[in-house]
């Protein structure tokens, strides 16, 4: 093994050996003592946000001299708004009920044991994420909110601005008598430290990649540790035959137009045969307006001829772009049935007053969070009332959809006897 | 690729596409219809046990004639109590409420969403057993109230009476016009089949296996599907300063003796040293006479110098034999840091009558079942009241402890609007 492997082993051990430790401390924690370090992590990122800007703008310049494109240099950009609302968010985190030590259910048994299922931390977190430094907040906040020891590796491209941040958030750990590596920043940002760290599976419990999908297929592959994650949002809204056509046109353009780029963004829309006719030429019209390239189907095209023809790839992409698919389908079942095909599991709305309707396709579509009459893009855990959201989960096990503090947290039993013995 | 792999991947992949094909239409079956499916699936057991008994009699003999040793045979007999006990099983999870539906959370938003958390089904589950054939109807009676269609795969030694136990079940489900692939038995006893069908994570949900050490390492190796799983139940019983002594004497022989050969048998007990001079020879003769041998800390052989000395690798040991380890701590905070370093995050016991004592054990001690004053022989689905178990869970993540009904499902949310647009 080279001497650049060995290194990046011993310092990955050190970091999960570190948290792990941290992560035993903070099970003795009491509830307001983190409350106390919420609130001052809040704080001190207000006091310094001058200082992180002097930071943020380093990672900038750095960027702009990479050459790096706008869209990017948008994500990483701390103004004092966005500074601002990673201490509002903390200050959310810090006002909600601890789900630490909640008593998810507790009943007695016909031999007098006293059953308890109570919510405790997962233990040790790695957040690996991209440019977005405003993650940082959030997932240091929420993590210390459920008692977890939390690593962050984000973009090597925001390694300044993350240390600013991390700065401050470690200060406040310290300040309220926390173990400070209870929130640790990965400082070295060779791309090689990531798979040693998730080899290590006694000492980190879970993995969360956020970003793009190559991202997360790397640390799906790579890691040892369970990972939740989404790797696309392939999101659709199916227009029923009985849905308000003005909400209808409305929820459309917003779940594809409000902003394109995201995950919980629509990438294809389903219309019922019934009003096809009337939908198809007006709704195309107003993407146009909006300079939305529309792929369709056969029928499609044949109600809005400049559409372009949709291939089978056009079903299953996520384009995060100015381009939508769409599919004239016989029924609310077909609609189910081809998101349940095509799609991610991430978020599908539809847009119906009839209720039956409605149920069908709440019952039928196999994804993390189903909206009725209301656009995709509120799948998300400001949006749900979670404060903020450490990611969102496509995966079936363990959590679905936005991912709050709870969803951080894991269960004991704890059984309480008075010397019964198994006969 | 030789014929036989072609084979198997085609045999595992219609056993998969089959199950997913069922799980959809498990979606829109009502409670009643379900309810139905299990009470006849406890009645055709019974009208059949005669039948099952023959079955069974035929993998007897094919064991005793390959020299499989009794202890296996034990756990392969099926006798008319054990077929009442199956059917007895059946008829509670018949009994319990549908987990499926149940919303966990339900909340408005300052917007007027609406927003539920509903309990849904996973969809496919794989299950992976050895020779205990009552696993099958445990297992198919749980996957089938939580709306899941299973696939079962048992020992190769139970075949027979694996394939007339589901004979009845899947004439259940006919009966109350359900899919009879939502019970699908892998017939093809080859080893080879289980990775196969361990790589279809597009059609099958979640595996769990249920067996040996080296069966479950197995299946975590070969998987692309999620495992929840344990793979070992090292258990501790730890004897505080504080114990009624009469108590605890009888909450560790009982956790040692009575089913030495199970993951919920204890195998390592710590004693606070305050108390060690008189506890360790009292318990010790205890054992003697039982037919344990001890494996103790140098302090344990001071006070009772016919133990064995043990090593390091005896405090990590499952035996599931008559031996067990001992050893005296100081306080309750080294007997926690001892679980939490050598145990199986399984179940652990404290026995104690000073109540800020049980609860630094009961917040320290990192398992999925932690005693107070009762024995780890306790920890299991029956007991717990979840009427049979899928298995039990080490994991943290998604289910821990004894897996019922509710395990098999996650959850969607599902948001109800007006029209409500982001902006």
């Amino acid at each position: 093994m080279d001497q650049k492997k060995v290194d990046l082993k011993s310092y990955a051990l050190e970091l999960a050996s570190k948290a792990r430790k941290a992560s035993r401390a903070l099970m003795e924690i009491p509830v307001s003592q983190k409350n106390f370090a919420l609130e001052k992590m809040a704080e001190l990122i207000r006091l310094r946000a001058q200082e992180i800007k002097r930071a943020n703008e380093k990672d900038i310049e750095a960027a702009e001299q990479a050459g790096v494109g706008g869209a990017m240099i948008d994500r990483l950009r701390l103004t004092d708004s966005r500074i601002e609302g990673m201490a509002v968010s903390i200050d959310q985190v810090a006002g909600q009920t601890d789900p630490v030590g909640r008593v998810l259910e507790g009943y007695i048994r016909p031999n007098g044991l006293k059953i308890e299922k109570v919510r405790v931390p997962i233990g040790v977190v790695a957040i690996i994420f991209e440019a977005r430094p405003n993650v940082t907040a959030d997932a240091a906040s929420l993590c210390l909110r459920s008692s977890n020891a939390c690593i962050l590796r984000g973009g090597k491209e925001a390694i300044h601005s993350n240390q600013a941040i991390i700065g401050a958030i470690r200060e406040a750990l310290g300040s309220a008598a926390l173990p400070i590596d209870a929130v640790q920043l990965v400082e070295q940002t060779d791309r090689a430290l990531v798979p040693e760290l998730l080899q290590l599976d006694t000492l980190i419990d879970l993995a969360i990649p956020r970003g793009g999908e190559s991202l997360i297929r790397a640390v799906v592959a790579a890691s040892k540790v369970p990972v939740i994650k989404h790797y696309t949002g392939n999101c659709h809204v199916y227009v029923d035959k009985d849905a308000n056509s003005g909400m209808a046109e409305k929820i459309v353009i917003n779940a594809k137009c409000q902003r394109p780029g995201v995950c919980n963004t629509a990438e294809t829309v389903l219309i019922h045969q019934a009003i096809a006719e009337q939908f198809v030429p007006v709704i195309c019209e107003k993407f146009s307006q909006r300079g939305v390239e529309v792929r369709g189907c056969p029928k499609t095209l044949s109600y809005f001829p400049k559409a372009v023809a949709a291939t089978d790839e056009d079903w299953a992409a996520e384009y995060l772009d100015l381009i939508i698919a769409m599919k004239v389908v016989e029924n609310v079942n077909e609609a189910a049935e081809h998101i349940n095909r095509y799609g991610s599991h991430h978020t599908d709305a539809i847009v119906t007053d009839n209720l039956p309707t409605s149920e069908v396709f709440s019952r039928l579509v196999d994804s993390a969070s189903v909206m009725i009459n209301t656009t995709t893009r509120f799948s998300d855990g400001y949006e749900y009332g979670l404060g903020a959201e450490v990611g969102i989960s496509t995966d079936k096990l363990h959590a679905r959809g936005p991912m709050g503090a709870a969803d951080l947290t894991t269960y004991k039993y704890i059984v309480h006897g008075d010397g019964q013995l198994r006969e």
